[in-house]
């Protein structure tokens, strides 16, 4: 059964502002939900249309009707959950941190995340006008490794300029990301806007900036998709590294 | 002004056994229009809210709220094109052929579509249960990039038998994509529906199966985005192919 709360509660963590104020988001499907909850996160309340899909006490029996009332999904994916937003963790700069300014496109970063933790990423950090990670779009494709990736959002100018990090910007006139002398393991990586890249304000600030060079004698396409070009630079930023190890 | 039966027309246009049987699709925006204008395709139609935005005669002025009723954004994008579909061309076996088996995310093909233009690809070939490439959601992310990349729908199982190009095929459990003697310049690299892979009918027929390693100790995520995974192997593929090519 549901409340009238309940339905209510949900149906407001649709939006930004409510879900900040309440701390928390909603998770959906199967996989996701198992995820968060083998994860650190704090799980709130899990609704099921097939509460024996959970080895748990805690799990309340819905209709499909009901999950048709409150899921954000096109199709409903049987399982709906609340948890709880976790409190801000301390960066681990040991590791190669990756920079987002002002994106915009919750399935890119969704599809980014996942990427992230497929190359070993352990922090993304986000300039303050990024799209929220706690974005039902953006939980749903970020397909559970938003439970295990630390986001910070903050001021990202203030940030590059107080750290003396490896900066690493993405441009459309870098170096060639594949050059031999481009080699990273510590440090931080920014990728700009869908539309415009990198701002002027942030371009000054950065060691090195890299390009993933077009290989076609054209001048088509204009650029490459957002999330398409994270996973082309940490995929070889990554092979760099481990081609280094292994010497 | 727009008829009625050019408002009947575009309409039905969203729907893929409509488009086939008109041989015509959508295009909006401005850039994605003067891209297929500039192209090999035939132009049927141009409507637009302001018709000096085109160097050409045939504009038809139409107003925003009879851009409205006909356009498939949620934005509209002031211009909207009718083209036709082009007759099947022969591939060109000269350059590497990317083949996709089941692809099932619009969005996903048209940033493939993209993607594999940045890396010089001539020609995609899909599974005859692909999405359609002149599905609006296809148009709109591939960004003009449709109107100069060749895609052609056929039997990928006889296609694979009956040819004797080197055969790639992407997988969970191949060889790293990063070993040094993988080199590549012609063949195929196929790459498999979004949710389940290349299919166990397919799998028998490839020379190499090959593989984009995790490169962290966990076992998550399972996969990378389908999108991703076409650009991180095109661009090693690049890569190695252009170091060959410089020594």
């Amino acid at each position: 059964m549901l409340s009238k709360n309940e339905i209510k509660l949900i149906k407001s963590l649709k939006n930004k502002k409510q879900r900040h104020l309440n701390k928390m988001f909603v998770v959906e499907g199967k996989k996701s939900v198992s995820e968060f909850i083998n994860s650190s996160f704090d799980l709130h309340k899990l609704f099921s249309i097939n509460i024996n899909d959970f080895n748990m006490i805690d799990v309340n029996q819905i209709s499909k009707s009901e999950l048709g009332k409150i899921s954000f999904l096109t199709n409903p994916d049987d399982h709906l959950a609340i948890f709880k937003m976790p409190d801000e963790k301390p960066l681990n700069e040991n590791y190669l941190l990756v920079g987002l300014e002002s994106i915009n496109d919750p399935g890119n970063l969704g599809t980014i995340i996942r990427t992230c933790e497929w190359f070993g990423i352990k922090d993304i950090v986000c300039s303050l006008d990024s799209v929220d990670c706690y974005n039902p779009k953006v939980v749903q494709s970020a397909m559970g490794s938003l439970s295990r990736i630390n986001i910070t959002y903050l001021d990202l100018t203030k940030f590059l300029k107080s750290k003396s990090l490896k900066k690493f910007g993405t441009f459309i006139d870098g170096e060639s990301v594949f050059e031999n002398k481009i080699s990273v393991d510590k440090g931080i990586v920014v990728f700009g806007n869908e539309a415009n890249g990198i701002s002027d304000d942030l371009r000054v600030l950065f060691d090195i900036k890299l390009t993933i060079p077009r290989f076609n004698n054209e001048s088509y396409p204009e650029s490459l998709n957002l999330s398409n070009s994270v996973g082309i630079v940490l995929s070889e930023f990554s092979r760099k590294f481990n081609e280094k190890r292994s010497l």
